[in-house]
């Protein structure tokens, strides 16, 4: 019986073994927790966008035939992958927040393209097992949280020359049923609110890091797997009574650190062991997609600038030239990221596989961008939002029977706006910018899917400066011998951009 | 018999009567002044990419059933629209400057859907006329310019309340063969270099301006018109002995002033006459196809780039750490705004007419990232250069039987580098930062298709701020009664970015 | 009995009767309360500074004759505003928080010469009345809190037009002994940790608004005095068991607002009274000392900056050459603000009452500055910390049986270093980029002593632009007749700068 | 006779028997040269406002007893070390453009500590005949230049590593009477202007390099010297008929090499001779009083606030807020770049001869913001110049009958305001943003006193991150063992910052 919504989602993870801990204790029930409960919410949420806009948030997938929910999807056009930067936007918008599920969606992606090759080259049977996974998958309506970040440990060492063999996730047993693995992923956004992971390796890998070359799904709770929630900035307010001073009461993103002591994953699901050499393919094909998924990030800028145009009414200011200016900059700012966004989707290619990889150079500057736009609209949205933003009095002081007539009294706004939306609009906007949600709008931001200097390496390594040089040369008039250097760098880049393609290969 | 080269080209251009003023006096010859053939060469560069890369630089049309040169080419998909910001790039690669045919083909796409809606409106026969005129330079492969931009006066005065009517292009006589125009048109790229000129309105026109709301075809040697050539930093290098000191001996941009006396325009090349309330859709459709024409200025982002990666490796310090990741910054600077532009092209919509018109918002976001973003990539540029860009001796110096030893002598760079390498490369960022083409590369960047404040006001224009009030009003669960704002404002990006469209029709 | 010491002021605090609100209930006593105890400890640490650094946090003064806090003393050389910048810096270190005793010295200050030049026109005995009152707190060396942002209702309208008259604190009644005030006063950060508030109007007055022109001094405990405590972010972690997730356990910041009901205050203390004409001279000399007082921030960098440093070197990356270049960015947009404020200081000149006043130009170009740089020296510091520092278990889970050995495991640095060192210090980051101090550190050098827009307005009144197109037009050899602008124009910024003064008056 | 003021200079500088090439020829007499003769007449405004302002521009000399011009005087106070930043912005404004002197002063000023220091070691001679030297050109009233930057050659080798040594001038012969040194200083502001070179070495010296490690003083025209005139942007425009095209006709800087071959330099001239130890000593001290020096481009950065103002004016767009917005933009970096130079100057110290140095750290802040800034505020002004700057023509067609009138009639701006100063005030933005003076505006502003990342590396030095991560610690409770590395970082900024000092020293 496949999930048909976001209440019967948020009903499949009731009754689960998950094994949790938060502040030093285990759980009960996630689905129960007021601070967990948010961040459920926020992937129900992508279950209500695929029924209501199909087309936008679904896709008919020509791997089951089903109609499916576009985060289970295998692209199968560049329109496919600009249709993901449509959704990931709206759905921004909807909840604020972060929905958790396009790490899930750019790992089956690139996995998919990825076993493809390993396969033709070592003649597996990994892409046939994947394609049954994504099957089932489809079929069922699952989330599927994809963990990568290993912790790392001494960051100057590989993961077989670590002191601690278990600083990298690596199989540290084999039967003739599958592998048993072992280690810690950080900063899970999709865990405990998914049904199944995929782990994969997070780097690079050689020859002697054969054992780390694994990748395969496993049950969220799979006996073995522990989860050890992170703290967000005011993560606490949502156990508080009252709605007010969470900002976003409703949604809320999370991470947790998943550890794996022993976990077993049956032969049948597992897609990549020991082809170490695929692993920074399958890293690369990753970060590709997600560095672009990013444009999620465009939503929640839409959120705060709404929020800073609201509160910029309610106190009776919204005509100000400044005002104006500083709106139109945080748009200006916040669709600069988007057409980066949309332009690395469409500039897609078609993979050996079939599916379709979107262009890594906008990728990169995409993501580049949101990790410091969101940071000028945030300081624009607080400039805006006034210094009351953090000098407000609690709900309870709004409540209290002396001091809520004297708040109501003195925190009056324009006329016609009630105090309570003008300090409801106020917490969002902290929310957004101090609070929970800025951990999500600007540390993710910032660290997510690579922190900003994995993209200048990558911009770096396809920026053909030999073909610039050559242009400058010509331009010049320098006659200086051709160096061979031109022969030797990437030059995908300009031969996308100029190798104009016939509609078939590249739409 | 049609142009079928740049040779050819240039050779169109020889022995008209063209009145062109230069330093107070008549050029007899423009093809053959020194000062003006860079930017002849320019454009025949166009001609030539056409036919070198027929795909990128041409198209297929369905008007003629010729196969054009893509700046004739009325866009008849998306794609076509990416294509162009494609061509633009690469002439942007080969010349290092403006190569004037922008205008043009932005303004023959917006004239096609614009006079399209005008005779839905009043029956007038401006669309199959157009159509006809295209048929013709199609044929003949001719040069367009298009010529907006008036003088204007007292700004705060429109076209009919100036003291001075001509301060606007208008109809001072009319007969039943056509009508006659004066006026004048600053800042003109496209005009002495081109066979004919497209005369526009500027701005949105109200009833009492009905003379000014005249759109036309001139050839550029039509009696009565005079050009007056503006002046560039540096130009008359390009006058003096030698190739170096000019920085790009070969491509240059150029700026006129076109002064209309009672120039005649037939009947069959008007495309508007008196239709005032369409000025304003005109206006707005060109500047949305030139703002995002500006992914041109990528193309010379690309020169700089490699000529600052020269520059380096010549100084041997193309390994410092601070270099490279200035030249990151530069290429994450260019593909930023590269992203902006695609995006644009590929987010269009079909008209009325049948043609493609690309996206407002994100043209918009592109050239006003444009009126940045050079800027800072050439003071990145100089940064790398080294002072001596700016204390370089003369060609002349180079060459004296005195100075030249003692130049060759201490201006040596690293090994294996010949001085002359090293002076020309520095002449070439000269140019771009501070020379002729800077002209190009900076200050055009600035105001062309619009100062900066007018891509601020359309921006705030689309940016659906009670859209976006009503988003952060749903996650603070304020509930304020909904403005009727909402249903005012232009909804149009939004729609456009969530109404996932059919395969027919936004591709 | 003079207060000595930290020790004895956090003594001196308890037992009033004060009436403060926190989470809607009466505190019973704030000194024990462990989410205001942190600021409190911030002011102890002036205390303390004073007597570790006698020349740098003290100062004798001419007025009591004694050795006196620096944040009693009326500066009496250009010299001694310097050291008020160089105690501020110091203490933003040593605290990493606001202190919250700027805006009483600056409130003295700027009232020091205010009442003087009232005297010398009205011949009221305020000057002299204020002088008794800074010998009777500098003989007891108490805490100043300054009182001046109104809640300000209807933004468009001026004290006397609001509905609600309390709108601005203002005189309700009058009797022979003294005056009454009613209103109430939001961002207070210097209250209930004061022992005195100086109440002060807001903004410029008019002959209507008389009433709202009242100066003078109430102890924080006067009947009728009402304090709401603001919340901030992750303000209720200083509630917690434990000491690692505050981030910084020990000192913090605060705001509440202040509500006062018919609050008398005795003649003696009264030092405006109706003179409304120079409400704005009395605003305007203390935002010019307060806007430079934000050089506090540039301490609360250097513990930013610090904190960055030595998250790298426990992540193993300090040597990498982007994150060296983050923190000479770092370091170099913090000193950008600290020259600024010095110069102002430095750039003082004296007022006819004998106290010496910093440069208006330059305090708003420091503060403007400290609207922005804080954010990016913040967002650099996230960069550096990576995404550990928002993914973080509790400290619950590092002591608890389970997870304690887990996260020991995990989360390990580099080689000797432990892992709560590596917690410790990303805790202090985010306390100082998203948490309480965050609060401190971004939003209110947003809006404390005016928003940026204030700031802008100020430069605009003194950036002598007639004086600027003269140069101008001089070198253009322009003979356009001389406005008559420039002789309305505020001449000071020049004048003082070019105006090289004699060593006794402007040292 | 010494020289009195800027016309004497002017005739000081006839008839002497300089070798100077330009375009490839030796030049008459400079000072009748069209295109040198802007640069004299900025260095003559130096002679002329030591006159009209004593106080500011000149200085009362211990060492000769006379009121000096103070390019010549020695610090002897903090103060008069704010009075060159005073003296240079006032230049900067009167001139808009580099006046050329800074370089002799700072360099007089590094020497005069540096000799006494050299004595104190090594019993040398050189401080007694740098200060004859002083008195005798304070007495003559004489402009001396100073002569660093090197060639440099290959930059990987030192100096007495490249392959030919003159690439760092260097002692080629010695005999009793003095020295000969042979090599060539490229990028020379004060050079045939002035009236003596100080020859320094460029860089920090090994024993090696003793050769290399001399500093003497030569007359401009001793018999070896050949110097090549640099080209700037438009620089032939001074060569035309007219005054307006030139932007800035009066005004210019100049850039030459230098190239000694066998010049003398006599015993009593010589101030340092081998003492290799000492070259990185005077590169500091010079380059930390000359990196502040760059104050004066706030001065060229108001004449430029003017001429935007008044083309703002002229084109009838004055009081629109975003230019007014831009102004005050511009406005807030120039007196950024104000403050942080001020703050140099007052922050200084006494050195052991007894002359005042300023603050390292501040100064190169100062200098890395004039890096940037003049950029921004160059893009400001060309956004509100309007596209017109760069699309003018020429003077001659001002002037030419046919032309003329066309040009008066439709480049008219607003009522009141003739064409020819909206003519003249565009010019002057052009030769400040893209023409001569924008080479002195911004390129020198990038790379004189050092380019950007020599800021950077110094910055590094200074920034005490051992003593920050202290801090850090303290407040986080991070009880790591103390590393030895604190006691081995510099810790002069902090020290003076929080060491206040007394009258006496530093005021």
């Amino acid at each position: 019986m496949p999930i048909k919504n976001g209440a019967e989602y948020v009903e499949s993870l009731r009754g689960r073994k998950l094994k949790v801990y938060l502040f030093g204790q285990l759980v009960k029930e996630p689905v129960d927790h007021p601070m967990i409960r948010p961040s459920i919410n926020a992937v129900a949420a992508t279950y209500d966008l695929a029924n209501a806009e199909p087309e936008m948030a679904g896709a008919k997938s020509s791997i089951s035939g089903l109609q499916v929910n576009r985060f289970l999807h295998i692209a199968e056009s560049a329109e496919d992958l600009v249709n993901q930067n449509r959704m990931q936007r709206r759905l921004g918008q909807l909840t604020g927040t972060c929905f958790q599920r396009c790490v899930g969606m750019d790992a089956l992606n690139s996995l998919y393209s990825t076993t493809y090759e390993v396969d033709q080259k070592y003649k597996t049977p990994y892409h046939a097992r994947l394609k049954e996974f994504i099957k089932m998958i489809q079929r069922e309506n699952y989330v599927i949280g994809g963990a990568m970040t290993d912790v790392k440990g001494d960051r100057s060492l590989s993961p077989s020359q670590q002191p601690d063999p278990d600083m990298f996730v690596h199989i540290v047993k084999r039967d003739k049923k599958g592998v048993y693995i072992t280690g810690a992923k950080a900063h899970q956004t999709g865990c405990i609110n998914s049904h199944w992971i995929l782990v994969m390796p997070t780097m690079r890998l050689k020859a002697e890091d054969k054992d780390y070359a694994i990748v395969g799904a496993v049950p969220v709770d799979a006996p073995g797997i522990t989860y050890i929630y992170g703290r967000q900035s005011c993560d606490t307010r949502s156990m508080e009574e009252g709605d007010i001073d969470a900002g976003n009461s409703k949604f809320g993103g999370q991470e947790a650190m998943i550890i794996f002591d022993n976990v077993f994953i049956p032969n049948e699901l597992i897609f990549l062991d020991g082809e170490y050499d695929y692993a920074a393919m399958l890293v690369e094909r990753f970060t590709c997609y997600h560095r672009r998924s990013y444009v999620c990030k465009t939503g929640l800028g839409d959120v705060l600038i709404g929020a800073a145009a609201a509160i910029a009414d309610y106190n009776g200011v919204a005509s100000a030239s400044h005002i104006k200016d500083k709106l139109v900059e945080m748009t200006h700012l916040n669709e600069t990221i988007f057409g980066a966004g949309i332009a690395s989707s469409y500039m897609a290619h078609q993979t050996a596989s079939g599916n379709w990889q979107c262009d890594d150079m906008l990728a990169n500057v995409c993501k580049h961008n949101v990790t410091k736009f969101p940071y000028e609209i945030s300081r624009l949205a607080q400039d805006i939002a006034g210094g009351l933003m953090v000098t407000l009095p609690s709900e309870k002081d709004f409540r209290g029977p002396e001091t809520g007539p004297l708040l109501e009294k003195y925190l009056k706004g324009r006329k016609g706006v009630s105090t309570e939306s003008r300090v409801r609009m106020l917490r969002l906007i902290e929310n957004m910018t101090l609070g929970r949600n800025a951990v999500g709008y600007l540390t993710e931001s910032m660290h997510g899917a690579g922190s900003p200097q994995a993209q200048r390496i990558q911009i770096a390594r396809q920026m053909q400066l030999e073909y610039k040089k050559k242009l400058a040369k010509n331009l010049a008039s320098v006659k200086e011998g051709e160096t061979a250097e031109i022969a030797q760098e990437n030059p995908e880049y300009f031969n996308k951009i100029f190798g104009v393609k016939k509609k078939g290969k590249q739409q």
